[in-house]
């Protein structure tokens, strides 16, 4: 089937889903649980299959990604099971206005139709995100990533078991077929077949889908974090949270990737940062973070040189950019110039520059004295997300359900002209 | 200067408005509206140009739309005092979480940046976009109609005095000065330059931007606009709605085109329509309404036989499609196929009737038992508003100052790590 007949299929199914109410959504969403989990021969099996076709054409890392076992399977099963616990954010009445003429409007929180979802080859994403779509309202198309399409098939093919066990129709979740860029560049132009477009993946994805897109669309993801500490930081506070954000999981979008440390705490500071990253995890048997210094923070610590694009790239990995700036508002128009929007933090006692900071600085979310790894949906307290918007239209930040939902009016009236 | 020099020149002055409070917004404006008033003569003659050179090449609806007065430019002064009075959206804390780890998150309303907006001939968008722009804390960028562009160049002129007056930079309203599709263009592809672009103008315009923008947008305007008349519908009412919708201003995205009637009431129902639109309003001498009928309507009354295209049409004229369905839902799937998404109504007595439309109906504005005309952000109680958006990401209906904000996440801790 051609992704464009996908997506019409998609479409016709979505009114049975736009008028189901919460508990039929909620029992489809278990039912799609316990489909996984009595499907779970197929998917391992298909799983396996991919697995071998993988092996030597991708780096380990990516193919434990890909690798699902029965726990994996029962912990995608509890993923959706969850979804299925959080409140349903359709048909919430957002605002009410009576107006003096006796209209009443309300602005209704409703879905948004069908959602694409282009991701690469973690089958997980494919359970998560077709359960946060359905509990969204939405009709979900997915396009995963080639490695893993036996994988992600099976997964479907469990899902729609469940979708059909409720009396839904099995359309309202469905794969792509084509593992080509063309069902890639099909979704993003098919206007009028798809209400929201979210890619999911690194920053070339992220690019392809901001330069060719037509249809709406969010982009997530990527994250250039910078952490400012101030001249009036606590500097066992920032060298507590530079490691963390740095180091807990350097591969994820809400690492700390740039440290911007001001001019007349450098020489007292630096000195610390490196006993603590590089000197201070060695000694522990932990990965060092390469340091990556401009030229004043190289003529206090030793490190590597930073090049041309060390403070414009996201690493994912043990490597930290590190700048000397002379005040807040130099730290504030560093990261204006090159943040991707995502998280950042400012470490400082200081009440007026924690304000400044978070006046100012211009990202989806900005910390004061805490580390940007928690910009995440689960700890935000939204539940699951289905990404971190780096954009400014419809959401930013963490994606949970709200944020898949749109709203539209609903006016009553007796008989009001204009 | 060019069109991407103006941007930057504009991202660079937003620091200044970002950090202005709401009541140096508020002056601002209120000296923005005093210039327009102190520069009548300038902004007069350089409408007279543009009226003599445009004389001839456009329609007398276009001239008039062009021609400014000083009633008129009294007008827009107090436009923009409205906005002034308006509350401020920037600052609000949207809603708030404290997490068991002491985080406290707040979700607040931020201003979008760099608003850029591209509209058609008439000068008073020019006061009145720059205006919304600025209350909701955006720089903005306006790039014209070439007909009105010494009037709207002359208006931006006095708005940049007014925005100096109270040490603002100048740059914060600017004008486009390229008006040949090469400046449209540089707008729609301006990525990191343009945080929302909004087009206001035709259907040509909004094709234009969907197939081409890179930058984050909102479509605003065009409105097929159905009327559906159930079987239990009050026809009294009916009737007055439908005149009201089709004909007190049929130049408008909000106005009736499509009007669908059940069959089992078509019979006696349309007897009445052609009499209150077509005869009634010829023996008033006013424009009697052209009806353009589907078979099974043509069948009970006389009009033009509907073409291939008058069901997707909007004619902004004195010209109803009209067919008959033999149900609710069969007027629902009408309209999901043929709508813009714009504004629909039902006129029914049927609790069931009016539920599942309001449910079922995937458009920014549903009616139920009153006209479609309403969809304007005065009638919604929003004050002014920057356009009707028929997208579902981020706003839908009526743009009124929030609509032009965005959100980030501002996070307080002590410490915490993750």
């Amino acid at each position: 089937m051609t992704t464009i007949d996908i997506l019409k299929k998609a479409r016709a199914a979505w009114p049975a889903l736009q008028s189901a109410n919460t508990e039929l959504k909620n029992a489809a969403l278990c039912a799609m649980a316990d489909q996984l989990i009595a499907c779970r021969a197929d998917i391992l099996a298909a799983n396996a299959l991919d697995l071998d076709a993988a092996k030597g054409r991708i780096s380990d890392v990516m193919l434990d990604r890909l690798r699902l076992t029965p726990e994996r399977i029962a912990g995608m099963a509890d993923g959706i099971r969850e979804v299925a616990a959080l409140s349903d954010p359709v048909g919430a009445v957002i605002s009410r206005v009576e107006r003096p003429n006796g209209l009443v409007i309300e602005r209704t929180r409703v879905a948004m139709g069908v959602i694409a979802i282009i991701y690469e080859s973690r089958p997980n994403v494919t359970s998560d995100a077709a359960a946060l779509a359905l509990k969204a309202g939405s009709a979900c198309v997915l396009r995963g990533g080639k490695e893993a399409f036996r994988s992600a098939d099976a997964i479907v093919r469990a899902l729609q078991k469940g979708l059909e066990a409720v009396g839904l129709p099995a359309e309202l979740v469905q794969l792509v077929q084509d593992t080509t860029r063309q069902s890639a560049n099909d979704l993003m132009t098919a206007m009028g077949l798809v209400d929201l477009l979210i890619p999911r993946g690194g920053a070339g994805l992220i690019r392809a889908v901001t330069e060719n897109a037509k249809v709406p669309c969010i982009q997530t993801g990527t994250g250039i974090c910078h952490v400012y500490v101030d001249v009036a930081a606590d500097q066992a506070m920032a060298l507590d949270i530079i490691e963390n954000a740095k180091t807990s999981r350097p591969s994820v979008c809400n690492a700390e990737e740039v440290l911007l440390v001001h001019g007349a705490v450098a020489d007292a500071f630096l000195p610390k940062l490196k006993a603590r990253l590089v000197d201070g995890r060695a000694a522990k048997g932990l990965t060092p973070v390469e340091l990556r210094l401009d030229a004043r923070a190289a003529r206090i610590i030793d490190g590597t040189p930073a090049g041309d694009r060390d403070f414009d790239t996201e690493f994912l990995d043990y490597i930290l950019a590190v700048g000397v700036v002379d005040s807040a508002d130099q730290a504030i128009a560093h990261i204006a110039a090159h943040s991707t929007g995502h998280s950042e933090a400012v470490i400082s006692e200081d009440p007026a520059v924690l304000d400044a900071f978070a006046r100012s600085v211009d990202s989806a979310a900005v910390y004061l004295n805490c580390s940007t790894r928690f910009t995440d949906g689960g700890e935000f307290g939204l539940g699951c997300e289905m990404g971190i918007s780096t954009q400014k239209l419809h959401a930013r930040g963490p994606m949970g359900l709200e944020e898949l939902t749109t709203y539209k009016y609903v006016v009553r009236g007796h008989g009001q002209v204009r």
